[in-house]
């Protein structure tokens, strides 16, 4: 990544301000995802990025300011929102193919799955997840449905899929880690176009 | 718990080998709950059941020995079950709201949230609880089933019962936080009677 750098930086010199702050954006990620928030230190996330830790804290500020910048998802939702509009009234099949294709990325499923663990155990983690969750994720699908029930039904969805994604590729329970894609999809798509479109107050 | 004492044992005397042995398992799950597998040592345990640690090992074996044998669920989950037959067509509504009962009591749900907990961030718990969920949960909910496809049923209704637990309890996401029992009773429902009864290979 040398997005901030200008394009007339000459090679091979000490490396600028935006590309230590990608160091220790990159060091933090890795970091926080192999040992957890509680045993990262900013001075081991700053020995891994090779600067000082006095300039990690200038960066970022605190561990949990930096947690919180470090956080990003592996993979852009909005691209499989998108291809909902190309499956009107088959939506919740095309939203539970287009998440089981992103988990079949190693790199990506490895991230998402110590996002999880992160938010699961430590407070930090948690809010900062669901706050990234509700923003990026779950609000973006809410802001698709023109429906006073929007933010309920793109939490069930994420219920759903926050579950699969617990059960399938953390708990690693069986037989849903060894199901074929598309077995989960015939038998969740329905679930997920409920939630989406159908009716959540039946009187039964 | 005196159930394992003979009826006649002295009041007041050097507690015998079952109390003992109970009161470490009783140590054994506070403190895995609150500061998790690793950080839980059996040094702690010994004296916290105000015994020597040696005792401990020669009950239990090794740490992760002595996890297993502290899981326990904090509910009967055959007693869900067992309702499910006074509801032939609407098990998956019975089925739901037994479960959303049983959390609703701090302690059951304290200890089901750190057994969730533990087993997202470590190995041994993972293993220890996806056996104990397997033989005691959805082995029963599957045994329940004359179906082929009852393992895969029983893993669906696990899904979303976890995702449920995960994003209500643990990340505390909202709406799904706050909503009434009976609202996720009628919005879930029909996503577990369907895993449970319904047709899983819709061909869309």
């Amino acid at each position: 990544m040398t997005a901030g750098r200008p394009p007339s930086a000459p090679r091979g010199r000490r490396p600028g301000p935006d590309s230590s702050k990608q160091a220790v954006l990159d060091a933090a990620r890795r970091l926080f995802s192999e040992n957890g928030f509680e045993r990262t230190t900013i001075r081991a996330i700053a020995s891994s990025a090779a600067v000082d830790p006095a300039l990690v804290h200038h960066f970022f500020g605190t561990k949990e300011q930096l947690f919180r910048a470090s956080l990003e998802l592996p993979f852009d939702p909005s691209e499989v929102f998108l291809t909902l509009d190309d499956h009107r009234g088959a939506e919740g099949v095309a939203l539970v193919r287009g998440v089981l294709a992103v988990w079949r990325e190693p790199a990506v499923r490895e991230q998402f799955t110590a996002m999880l663990r992160a938010a699961v155990t430590h407070e930090h983690a948690r809010t900062a997840l669901r706050d990234l969750l509700t923003s990026q994720v779950l609000g973006l699908l809410a802001d698709r449905m023109d429906d006073e029930d929007a933010p309920l039904r793109a939490a069930l969805v994420g219920s759903q899929m926050a579950g699969l994604a617990l059960t399938r590729l953390i708990m690693e329970l069986e037989p849903l880690t060894s199901a074929d894609d598309e077995v989960l999809v015939a038998a969740i798509g329905p679930t997920v176009q409920r939630y989406l479109t159908g009716d959540l107050h039946p009187t039964a």
